[in-house]
């Protein structure tokens, strides 16, 4: 009967106290509400939104829901970077070990692909013996010797909202802000984080495309870090078109393991950089975003970042070899140069049809029990505002088969365009949220230099 | 997928065609898409509303999922009568058998009682030997013979309304005016009908108190009934107050008989002569709504009336026995009278306050699956606007125990208000809804005196 009065109570516009949040929450996570009543619930929530306070709550009471990683002992400085997810963002891989030897402890917990973005867990499980679940005892063991762990969500940690989640993925209840913002931070705050950057994605191949909406989640994702006295600090970068290179699980992890040798992408690496250095500053490990810049451009042209993977690797039973030799990760049966079907501008590069025809070829989801094909992708090596000639290589395909790679050509067919004028891309990193507030990102002193970003492509 | 899809465009507000309909009634139906999934659906619809066309498509779509009753071969007209609910609503029992007798075919399929309302099955089934439970193919020799069954909705009818109807119950989005016109239109149309009369009830005890809403819903229903070749007439009733005297289920049976018997309360027999007259005159059996309240006077005085009701619960399994003699029903352990607290006008009797004391006594359901006290309830003799004396009696409780005789006290000390004035209750039909438009409901030449109704209690 509570679960009936609590859904009709929201269904009409109303709110739930703190209390209502916990009991529903728990009642839900111990099986005593059904997933049908739970899934009216969430409508009506999507329906009539949440306050403020309701988000606060929920968030609480799923964050209450579980266990914590307590990292209390430890004397550094602890501090998890999300992404809302793209095509392509392969940055947690290289972010993680880098930051990580640099003095931060960084427990990242990832997810996995579904739908046309990719997922962290997919692309690391690529590398030969690699194990992305561990208790949160082993979590804690990990950190202390290396600094980092690259794994899954405990079941351990905030249960109400992994099942939640779960369910709104099923139900069309996903596209929430409030919803949305209480799920990411339940799980970053059982973290034990002194601090967390979050990187908000904008652009067609976003989960939220529109700048406005974007914002409005990271504002409130700050909000809440902030209650939680864990200082957020949230940067709105592009997923107007794919992130880096490659886009397929081996093929990212190989091109993380290149820019951890300082072989990488600049797009991919500036937007690294730009996380990285919210991190090091937020830890107080640099003073300035341009001093952490420099701490990270050494940690990789020394080998330390790469060796830090090595290790992690090693730690979480993979074979760290592929770190000098990418050739240990599966590779695709298939592979094709894709040429420019005409001379001209490349105008756009649709990440949101790279994504759905990495699914086409095997390498992503549409349920979450779909088997993922870890060879297959795509690597593109043409950029948004590059003039081509005819027939001149835009991409490479990595297919199964030769039915892939003509899967591959058509993804690829529809998600290029080459033109005669090609429209501004959008900044790589373009607004900075705290808890002060939204501003436009810029180096300002203390920054990167974005505007050198914005216009190396 | 489908399903998320659908449920995406109901939640973002777009429509859905009639193949998705039918679609989405059937996989449900079928159970290829879950609970989950159907209550977020149903929490969307309800927040985002469905037009004319859409409330249509569902209910052909429901219509389509299961069997019709096909009444086809008889000569007579076939007719069935519905009421929203009430507390002391006992009119099928006695408009069935009356109408049958009368030379209209009414193949009447109930429901069970659930909050504070009242269900006909319950009521039925505390005669001895009672069967509410027919096949379609039974059903069918019955009406051939007696031209009524007073049965329970096969599950051959409209599976799909069945299956979700309980899960909107257990979701909260019972209250949405489409979702409830295309459950009830798609049952009654597979009755295999050539009219409907509906018994929309207004007031604190009904399920949709406002007029106005009362109103909406009465339309769409005439519209759906009118789209199906099946005239559909519906009346606004009173339910500010108890109908009849007798609350509780073989009370209320015991009251239907002695209507049947030309021995009613004035109220009861008024409302079942309304509804009846739109039957008799729909099917063409009179000429006007006088003389089809003659004919029903003269079938009750005739005896014909209560011999027709005693031949179907004979047909049915029941003890016929109990129309000459009502002890044969189950008589509450402990009786006691309910006496006025203090002289003064009897100023309101809840109907709510009512139906939620019977339940208290064990004779309602909070949920589906209660089994019920079929000998408990109230006998409430005294009527809105009476003058009672201090000590007077106004009600007679049935309960099974002294404390349940304790718990009917407290009831009817907060359902019946003494006060020094009384408002004027509602009328007890106030409008009639047909294809052509909402009318203040009048005699107007052909009508039943609603004049003298109005002022009889």
């Amino acid at each position: 009967m509570l679960a009936q009065r609590l859904i009709e109570r929201k269904r009409d516009g109303g709110r739930l106290e703190p209390g209502e949040w916990r009991a529903l929450a728990l009642a839900y996570a111990s099986g005593h509400v059904p997933d049908y009543q739970m899934a009216a619930f969430l409508m009506a929530a999507f329906c009539r939104g949440l306050d403020r306070g309701e988000t606060a709550a929920l968030t609480e009471a799923m964050l209450g829901s579980g266990s914590r990683l307590d990292l209390s002992h430890l004397t550094i400085p602890r501090i998890d970077k999300h992404s809302t997810g793209g095509v392509g963002d392969k940055v947690s891989i290289v972010l993680a070990p880098l930051i990580a030897c640099l003095g931060i402890a960084v427990p990242m917990m990832s997810g996995r692909s579904l739908g046309h973005t990719g997922g962290t867990l997919d692309k690391l499980e690529t590398i030969p013996g690699f194990r992305t679940a561990m208790s949160l005892a082993e979590a804690r063991l990990q950190i202390d010797r290396l600094g980092c762990v690259l794994i899954g969500q405990s079941s351990e940690i905030a249960p109400a909202d992994r099942k939640m989640y779960a369910l709104r993925d099923a139900t069309a209840t996903v596209e929430s802000i409030p919803l949305i913002a209480s799920s990411i931070m339940s799980k970053k705050l059982a973290e034990g984080l002194t601090g967390l950057v979050l990187d908000i994605k904008r652009g067609s191949g976003a989960f939220l495309p529109e700048l406005a909406r974007g914002i409005e989640l990271a504002e409130l994702m700050v909000q809440l870090g902030a209650d939680h006295d864990c200082p957020t600090v949230a940067l709105i970068t592009a997923m107007d078109r794919p992130l880096g290179r490659a886009v397929g699980n081996s093929l990212e992890v190989e091109e993380a393991i290149l820019t951890l040798k300082g072989e990488g992408p600049a797009d991919l690496l500036e937007v690294t950089y730009a996380l990285g250095a919210e991190m090091l500053v937020l830890g107080g490990i640099a003073a300035s975003h341009d001093a952490a810049r420099r701490s990270m451009e050494h940690a990789i042209s020394s080998g330390k970042a790469a060796d830090r993977f090595a290790e992690v690797i090693e730690a979480q039973g993979g074979n760290p070899g592929v770190v000098e030799d990418p050739a240990v990760l599966p590779q695709a049966d298939a592979c094709e140069l894709f040429a420019a079907p005409r001379r001209g501008l490349v105008a756009r590069i649709e990440p949101r049809a790279i994504g759905r025809g990495l699914t086409a070829l095997g390498g992503g989801r549409t349920q979450v029990d779909d088997v993922i094909e870890p060879s297959v992708g795509f690597v593109i090596t043409a950029r948004v505002g590059d003039w081509v000639e005819a027939g001149e290589p835009l991409a490479t395909i990595f297919a199964r088969d030769a039915r892939g790679v003509e899967s591959g050509r058509a993804t690829l067919r529809g998600a290029i365009t080459i033109g005669d004028e090609a429209d501004l891309p959008l900044p790589l990193v373009s607004h900075r949220v705290t808890a002060a507030g939204v501003r436009p990102y810029s180096a300002a002193g203390s920054g990167p230099e974005v505007g050198d970003v914005a216009t190396d492509r």
